[in-house]
């Protein structure tokens, strides 16, 4: 398989640790999402995927995008360990905590998104930054609660593997870190962050260790 | 089960398309996102749902939020109609559709960003809603060209029943409308569109066939 990734993008990072907690070799393709003007603007990229974003992963002779359906791809197609719990309750949860980040944080803060707050309608840098605080905190405070007032949180966002939800929550705490947002209201986020930076599939899917790290 | 709903919500529009596809029945539970300040903001619906977004459904004693979610949950419990095709690949087209729209589109516009343009970056109304227009015509036109360059399309997203990609096409095809989003570039997805829109279960979900609508 090969990954179509950009080291510091969100989405990439996400599918980097599954691949990496199931055990998956793959070849890394650095777009760089800045240089040439974007290489995901480029006409071979877009042959790839028309959406100009990252990440794609190619099985095969087939080009899918979109981080989470790659990774319900990986779990559906390689079981084994489960991303996703067993019951459908359960995995609605995961999902919800996963689509929380996926939908509700990360595309507002994508880094096209910041390039037409500030070129298109003129913002200053720091109400940008702002901007992206007040989405990380909006979101990450709405998780903080529902973890924390579920039993079924355990050492990861559900029980005590990680799951989907723990691969979308790794990297946008590293997003929320690097533009300076407050976390220090969230115990139970920063609990469940530390148990996965512990584990080797999350470090060596970090920004830092990717080929393509500046 | 209860929905809570919000006429126009995009998001909520979704979960209403796939219950009815799948013929279930359930209750009506406005959350009017203007009045009072935003009801979804109220301390009720926030012990259901700390992310004070709609739609929430409840299953006996559960609730779960993320249309996605809770659309992959009623798919999982109630599999016939399918919303989900029936192969890993197939399925990776067909949530890679619905979070291209889920992730990319949608959520730039949901009401409380253009409130916050509005309200705290002082965006003009004409500007508002030029940024509304660049995400649907952004996100929609990659979504024509993954459409027409693809022989999985059928007289729907994939295929000749609707999917969960249908489910989410048809509320972003209502959204751009009401704010005069150019579609003429757009042929496979008003040709999609037009085929849901025949269907009584797209039908009876539509914002003005809800009993809060206005």
């Amino acid at each position: 398989m090969q990954l179509y990734s950009y080291f510091r993008s969100s989405a990439a990072y996400r599918v980097r640790i599954a691949l990496n907690l199931k055990g998956l070799p793959y070849d890394y393709q650095p777009v760089h999402l800045l240089k040439d003007g974007g290489q995901q603007l480029g006409a071979d990229y877009l042959s790839l995927n028309p959406s100009a974003l990252v990440p794609t992963l190619v099985d095969g002779d087939q080009a899918i995008g979109q981080s989470l359906a790659i990774i319900e791809y990986l779990d559906e197609t390689h079981p084994q360990p489960a991303l996703l719990p067993a019951t459908p309750l359960a995995r609605a949860r995961v999902r919800a905590i996963a689509l929380n980040i996926a939908c509700d944080i990360h595309p507002l803060n994508n880094l096209r998104v910041l390039k037409y707050l500030k070129h298109d309608l003129k913002v200053e840098e720091e109400a940008k930054n702002a901007w992206y605080r007040h989405w990380v905190d909006t979101g990450l405070s709405a998780l903080e609660a529902m973890l924390a007032q579920s039993p079924e949180t355990g050492r990861f966002c559900h029980g005590d593997t990680p799951t989907l939800a723990d691969v979308c929550l790794v990297p946008q705490v590293f997003n929320a870190r690097r533009f300076g947002c407050d976390l220090s209201a969230m115990p139970t986020i920063l609990r469940i962050e530390q148990a996965c930076s512990a584990l080797p599939a999350f470090q060596n899917a970090a920004p830092e260790n990717q080929p393509d790290a500046e």
